[in-house]
């Protein structure tokens, strides 16, 4: 239960964050803010709750563990609950703050739907292959949560402009739930994080991806 | 009395850099550079001072310290006396060289003073959160100063537009005192982050945020 | 084999992702995340799938370490090839996006041909220098990847203006090999980076640049 | 004499990068990117060559050593010639790359004479503490590189309008001797920081700043 909370925790953190910074700040720190937002609030986490759940934050994370073999069903099911239920919250105080309910929403952008996907399957298995690599047993490293926020980073320089970049369902859902418009996308980044961090689990599993 | 003497160099060194930003780079390097510019100094300090006196510089650092368990009510209270003179002396000196008795200050932004109030409440929150949390018993890392640092900057790039970004009463209090418009808001700047950090200590002495 | 599928997603990851930026974000992140960009990615990579390869993701470093003494002949030319291939796999990817040739190029700037030669040798060398010192036998550090990686941000920093910066013949062949103009320049960025990367290699093994 | 070999590269880097970021990418990277390249070389050089020499790559890093109990005077002397020959070399490639003489001077800013002076001594005061503090015995870290970069990086945000930054006679001897209003703001460059760091080695030693 305690890891749940800290995945309410660590997921408000990450969306409440970011929101802000796409919400109150874009125009003063541009999306290399934006960028640092996201990644920085997973360094947070990753060092303040990342002891008690190892700061996942994200579903497509949990599935990646799931599928490597690190977690039960039954434990990532409590894990994405959690997470949407933080986002979830975060997005209810940015909006309250904000009153704009079209906030931080991931779209669709001018490359097209194929470009969308292949980036979004493409980064999160990516992102979940370093988590899974720098957190390996007898690989593990402290600059391990620092590595990740950091990539998260990285993620977001190279692909706001084609998805506003998702990675997570968890932060979509937070995000594209108040909006028609960004609702009737959201599945896309359900359906491609998912997808991605469950590729980036089987094949560390299968040891391609493991020391 | 040399944790006191600590906590005089690492807040004056806090106040200092981040003020001569405000004061005379932030034409150049906007809310970005601003916003490293907290968050390094505390990087700084962490390793620079860290090993003496824990690197607080801050009173709600150090509330959530005492909530905590990790220090006695007299300790505290000389952290804070040191952070308020560090503060201060920091705070003469930028303006001494500036002339400007506006410098820096913290005020309630245009999204209102229910926003200020959650923005400080919940930002100091997680701020001392993560602080407690990569400081406890058999997670202690290497990487927790950088890790904290970090934290202190993305809550910069999340909340300048809110309310300037206090989260440090000393901060603060060296920023509005010079300034009657800022006085008056002063109170806001003491009661919110001391009240987040204050909730951060007890629910990790109750185990909630602690591995 | 497993070392070699590493260094393709790898080079893939740092090529995928610096291009995507270049192509898609420039405009909205500039030259600095851009230099974040290629930096990131090999942090990325250096935790992700170091612990397997060691994260080579460029010829110019396969070179110096085959000269240091650290990797043979016939291990570097798998890594050379893998590297290749996976930087190449990327562009085609990113091309697919795009629809445009001539991304991500290294050209010579302004300042000539004898800056963008001198500037390539002297970046890979000092590039190449950090990664067997900060590698080597004795003194590795869980920071490493970090440094290198901010090493090559620093170096991005510094030279885009003179070539674009390549220190890595794997990244130029992939990003100069779609267009004329630059392929016509292609022979620069694979001579002076390996010059600069076997030079370090032997200085290295020489003792004057190991403690 | 392999140390002196060290100081000299690590200084040449230091100079090189920085001065060819403010000449070749001051207008795309702006004051931030500069404070990023000193602050990333002084990470690049601590690990690369930190285990040669300790990577002080200034004077004023070296005094406080000395006085620090450290090093000896004939140690220190022998540092000194190397950063300087580090740093004049680093100039000599940059200014035939350039053909600016006026490169990357160290000037007093609009605040005056005064604030020049207090924040030099300041500020490589401060610099020099975090050094000594950071890698004090019992109290060394592997991150201790990492945040003294940074705190390079966070003097460099906090002053460049007002000196344009040096804390480091090497990296102004370097910059101002090509020019004749440079030439003559030279000692200034020279007293305030050796000042600034031979106070942060005495403090050292006397124990207030060690933990």
């Amino acid at each position: 239960m305690k890891k749940n909370i800290a995945e309410v925790i660590g997921t408000f953190t990450l969306v409440f964050m970011s929101f802000s910074t796409i919400t109150f700040m874009a125009d003063q720190v541009g999306a290399l803010g934006i960028s640092l937002s996201f990644g920085l609030a997973v360094v947070a986490m990753a060092y303040g709750i990342g002891p008690i759940s190892g700061a996942h934050l994200n579903p497509a994370v949990s599935i990646g563990a799931f599928m490597a073999g690190r977690m039960s069903m039954p434990e990532m099911i409590g894990y994405w609950v959690a997470q949407v239920v933080g986002g979830l919250a975060a997005a209810f105080v940015i909006l309250a703050m904000s009153g704009d309910p079209a906030m931080a929403k991931n779209m669709i952008g001018p490359q097209g739907l194929a470009a969308a996907l292949i980036f979004e399957v493409v980064a999160t298995f990516l992102f979940v292959t370093v988590i899974l690599g720098a957190t390996q047993d007898g690989h593990a490293t402290p600059v391990a949560g620092l590595a990740i926020g950091l990539t998260l980073t990285l993620i977001h320089i190279a692909g706001i402009a084609i998805t506003g970049v998702s990675v997570n369902p968890a932060r979509s859902i937070a995000s594209n739930l108040f909006d028609g418009a960004a609702l009737a996308q959201l599945w896309l980044f359900l359906v491609a994080p998912l997808a991605g961090g469950a590729l980036a689990g089987i094949l560390h599993k299968n040891g391609l991806t493991r020391a």
